[in-house]
């Protein structure tokens, strides 16, 4: 069976989808579609077993476009999660030295997060927007231009026949994105799960949020996220996502999840899967350069 | 005195700008800047009095751009706030008319927002995409091309003597955007206020949000917002940001923001402003297409 992810092929979304299938131990093929509905359209209609989408960054914030499609879109649910750090890398046409360099491409957001190292290594370089930063290292090494260097994964590097000049080239160290794995079912209880449901509140009842929370708290449940999306309906309205660890099928869970529903005016259960140990990036944190 | 807008003239952030002085009763001078670090250094450094910034859309959600600057860089304090519903309307040189049209140009997020117009009146059009509505417009009307459309607001075809073939072409009608204005000092009570608060909490204390949140169940103050931000540091590091009715001056509030001051490991006070009258928008949430 295959894994859709979000193309073109060399982006992080694609190292992400071959992490968490070599995780799962298996040997899918990958599938990269164009937009994230389209991820979960291949996985609703058989054409993927599931799809690997980006949910939240430790810098920018939340993925709205997968939170709304699990909000107000897909069935499917979360049967897992992944944690990848981003990092950047300078790439060439092979034998370009960096004094050659007069333009630097890439998507916007890679630029922005590259800022100090194009400031000082590069202060007179043109910056150019890309759609993608695996349309950026594409575009130069293909273009065989001396003068062009783009940013983008090492990934991106290697499939383009490029040249890496310069690695980890991010402003920040610990810059981590989460990914999800969506399928049709969750998955089974393996003693170290997380679950993600999503509810929205009766509106003008002061205090439900709160009541809600404390359900948790009693529990000894512990929140791993907590944020909250438009319900698309009105101003101040709004659809509260939260990840807590244990299984849905554990019964601290069950009996928690059951508390809350009638202070709930609708309710998700997104799905409960095994707990990423983000534990194991920690060494991101340290340094000068860390948090 | 002046205010200080996200430019360029002719965007929803010029119209926020102008209501917001109207509402005032002022005649400050508008000056437009194209970034949002250079609008809070335009208050900070004395070049404006406040400055007008995006903050929520009732679709797209929070503005992170916005929260990020009140969180990480600005010392300013929110001193008032707006809501304004986001309106579009296709423009193109006066005399075209709509068979003309095989092109239309715009922001991506206003030509998605249009997406059913389009396809419904302009099935076979190309999309373009443009660095803002306002420029979409100004393109098109100056460059005197009869096949081309922009997507912009009504203050844009006027600056632009553009004219308007169809308005409110958006697919939501009760699609809303939230500004705040940013100054020195926030605002003194006036008896129908809101407060803006920002906080993190130590990592790893279960149920400690719980407890802040309970400090204002407790004294019965309704929360209009719950919101979260990433820290920065660390994937699942958040910094929660809440409004409530009522001013930080009065003493319910005061008293709440004692209680929890002990539970915050940072406590950011945004400020205390007059509370916008939203029920005057409740018109655009009846009808087939509203809420």
């Amino acid at each position: 069976m295959a894994t859709a992810f979000l193309g073109p092929r060399g982006t992080f979304s694609e190292e992400a989808a071959l992490h968490y299938i070599e995780r799962a131990g298996g040997d899918d093929q990958m599938i990269a579609f164009s937009s994230f509905p389209a991820l979960t359209a291949a996985v609703e209609t058989g054409l993927a077993r599931d799809a690997v989408l980006p949910i939240e960054n430790s810098i920018e914030g939340a993925v709205g476009a997968t939170l709304d499609l699990l909000i107000h879109e897909t069935p499917l649910r979360i049967a897992g999660e992944l944690a990848l750090p981003v990092r950047h890398f300078l790439v060439t046409t092979p034998g370009v030295e960096i004094a050659d360099v007069t333009e630097v491409a890439s998507h916007p957001q890679a630029l922005g997060q590259c800022r100090r190292f194009l400031e000082r290594c590069l202060p007179k370089a043109a910056q150019v927007a890309a759609l993608s930063t695996a349309a950026a290292v594409e575009e130069t090494v293909t273009s065989g231009d001396r003068h062009r260097a783009a940013i983008g994964t090492a990934r991106a590097a290697s499939l383009y026949d490029g040249a890496i000049l310069a690695h980890d080239i991010q402003d920040v160290r610990a810059n981590l994105t989460r990914f999800v794995a969506l399928a049709r079912e969750d998955h089974p209880p393996t003693g170290d799960d997380k679950t993600s449901l999503g509810f929205t509140v009766k509106a003008n009842v002061p205090g439900v949020l709160h009541r809600i929370l404390g359900a948790f708290a009693e529990a000894k449940l512990q929140l791993t996220k907590i944020e909250s999306r438009p319900a698309k309906g009105w101003l101040g309205e709004y659809v509260f996502l939260v990840d807590l660890e244990g299984h849905r099928l554990d019964p601290a869970v069950a009996a928690a999840i059951a508390r809350i529903r009638d202070d709930c005016e609708r309710l998700l259960i997104f799905g409960s899967y095994p707990r990423f140990p983000l534990e194991t990036l920690q060494g991101l944190r340290d340094g000068p350069n860390g948090a």
